[in-house]
């Protein structure tokens, strides 16, 4: 009984992006059998992706000769009749066949009518939860290069002048959420980090407002919450890292609260360790702002998890969340985000990125954090 | 008997980008009966996503409530429950349930235990292969804005010199594919275009590799092939777009064969009109190479198909290809791109995209594309 691990999908599905180290826009198969694993590919990617992958472990076949397979059996349906002559040829049918949740329904449906054992269980889901060195390191060369616009945004909000009117001004223009986030993208782009995703670049009342991406003149003495979270394109790999900075004097409640957020950051730093659960760490933030008198409900103050996994996807497991219960084992990325929401009056967040070690964790992002450093003057 | 279309998937899948023109990187709901449409996303996002629909025909709900009905009926599997509760509060189950290829296998059985008739039928795909006048447009103003990386291209080509060895010099460094990629990728971030599934700058025996993206110092009197492909971030919509340059002098082979490409490209054009078949499209192009006694191999010379519908997703229907028996209607969108790659020698190919129009056609990319053009000093 052979299991096997079967997918059909472009590069885009994380799945597929994992098991085959090289993007590709259209949808192809991969196969993986007791280890051995087989790509079949169109003659328009064939030669591309065989030069890819040399030295990889990864068998690269011309899918056309069993595209003439499927077409000899049936003329009028060929494109339904090659994942049963694929499927025979490797001899799925006979074991059980674990597939992505992406995995094409009418194909899933032409496999089991044909006799298979089809089961979405996110193949290489485990595995993926836990990095490999290899992965850790473009992680963390992400991270770094991220590190290079928060550097540049420091640098224009001290450029920036302020009107009299209290919006932002830089080279002769105001200062806009767009604008900044263009510069972003292009600082990102020199260093192969491509936002494919967005980002968030929001100012005062925006700031509230969970995922709203900022747009409109920003303004001094307001929250401006900057998340950015890049896929490094060379490796596929994602960054995410969070900073609020204040242009000009924030108010003393904005240092309360700034000050609240980066203890339960803290405390939630200090409490990931292998054994320790999602729902533990998401807890030590509860209680930071609990002791200090904040807000936990559910749309006002400490609204959502602490964090997420990282890596091939934006998010993906394991989730620093109270509905966690799993421990955490070494070699798990996570970001650790607690964040204060309030409607009509801002939000803070500060946001690194973690691996779990064998007695604890290590930051990935070296970048301050401190009160001092999110208020540029 | 209500027929239901049901996404659960993120921006990135074409049906949902379709249904709901905002990006959202986590998956979330859509449902559509009888021209009611819904979506259910969770409040991270619900606020984002009210301001950007606003003035639109979608209702967006939050999630939660959903949820805690699910987590009432089902304590340990609340995200088992989930679809059940969504659908019986929809009545899904008394109708047929449209799905898209990508809708997750595991909710598919979840469903279909409960009773649902569940179809894969790629919601839209007839719809999307006609489009409305704002995607036309959209499509237009990303080609529009594409043509910009062109011009910078041959400014590049124009001012870059000509090493002992036949390599490409600009400002003091060699010219390699990856520098012109990155270059051009600034220009497109500039214009709101995304190269999300990469560019093709390719030269010498790697233009003749298909989709080989390209690698490399550039060198003279070699085709230079530039295929470019952005996605117009505003609207989600792709451009496609490919020239062939040679820096300096091509050989009067390149010269012929680029003729032919140029030759094919037109006769193609001239016989889109609505009721023209794709199959009838290539073979035109199949024509102009034969009658000048060009390969059309499998692997040597014209070897795939002349084009492909383009929109929301990079490669959608309708197929320019010799399999396509179905008559193109007014509002198809199509790359018109006939190509010749010959191994060892090179690759020249012209892309264009085009819309169906009543009686013929309307050439979208307003782009040079004589020999003259190609031909850079």
């Amino acid at each position: 009984m052979t299991t096997t691990r079967f997918i059909i999908a472009s590069s885009s599905d994380p799945a597929m992006r994992y098991a085959v180290p090289y993007h590709v826009s259209d949808p192809f198969i991969y196969i993986e059998q007791s280890g051995t694993k087989t790509v079949l590919i169109g003659i328009l990617e064939y030669e591309a992706m065989r030069e890819a992958l040399a030295g990889s472990d990864i068998v690269v076949e011309k899918l056309e000769p069993y595209l003439r397979e499927a077409k000899e059996r049936a003329p009028n349906a060929p494109r339904d009749a090659l994942p049963i002559v694929i499927a025979e040829h490797f001899g799925m049918l006979e074991g059980e066949i674990v597939v992505p949740p992406s995995f094409p329904l009418h194909i899933a449906d032409l496999l089991r009518d044909a006799g298979a054992e089809l089961r979405d269980a996110r193949p290489f889901s485990p595995e993926r939860a836990v990095k490999r060195a290899e992965e850790i390191a473009s992680i963390e060369q992400a991270l770094g290069d991220t590190c290079n616009a928060f550097r540049h945004i420091e640098q224009v909000l001290h450029e920036a002048s302020i009107d009299t009117d209290g919006t932002l001004h830089y080279k002769d223009a105001p200062l806009t959420s767009e604008r900044l986030k263009r510069e972003v993208e292009h600082i990102l782009l020199d260093h192969e980090l491509l936002a494919s995703e967005g980002m968030i670049i929001a100012g005062g009342v925006q700031s509230a407002i969970p995922h709203h991406e900022g747009a409109g003149v920003l303004r001094a003495h307001e929250p401006i919450i900057c998340d950015i979270f890049p896929r490094h394109r060379p490796s596929g790999y994602f960054a995410d890292m969070t900073r609020t900075y204040w242009k000009g004097e924030p108010s003393e409640q904005y240092i309360t609260r700034y000050i609240a957020v980066l203890e339960a950051h803290v405390r939630a730093l200090v409490t990931i360790r292998p054994g320790a659960t999602g729902a533990e760490v998401h807890a030590a933030c509860t209680e930071a702002f609990i002791e200090r008198g904040i807000e936990t409900a559910d749309d006002t103050g400490f609204i959502h998890s602490t964090g997420h996994g990282l890596g091939i996807e934006l998010h993906e497991e394991p989730n620093l969340s109270p509905h966690n219960t799993a421990p955490l084992v070494a070699g798990n990325v996570v970001t650790v985000e607690p964040e204060l929401y309030f409607p009509g009056w801002g939000g803070i967040r500060i946001e690194d990125v973690v691996v779990v070690t064998e007695d604890g964790y290590r930051d990935l992002t070296t970048y301050p954090k401190t009160l001092e450093d999110s208020i540029i003057m």
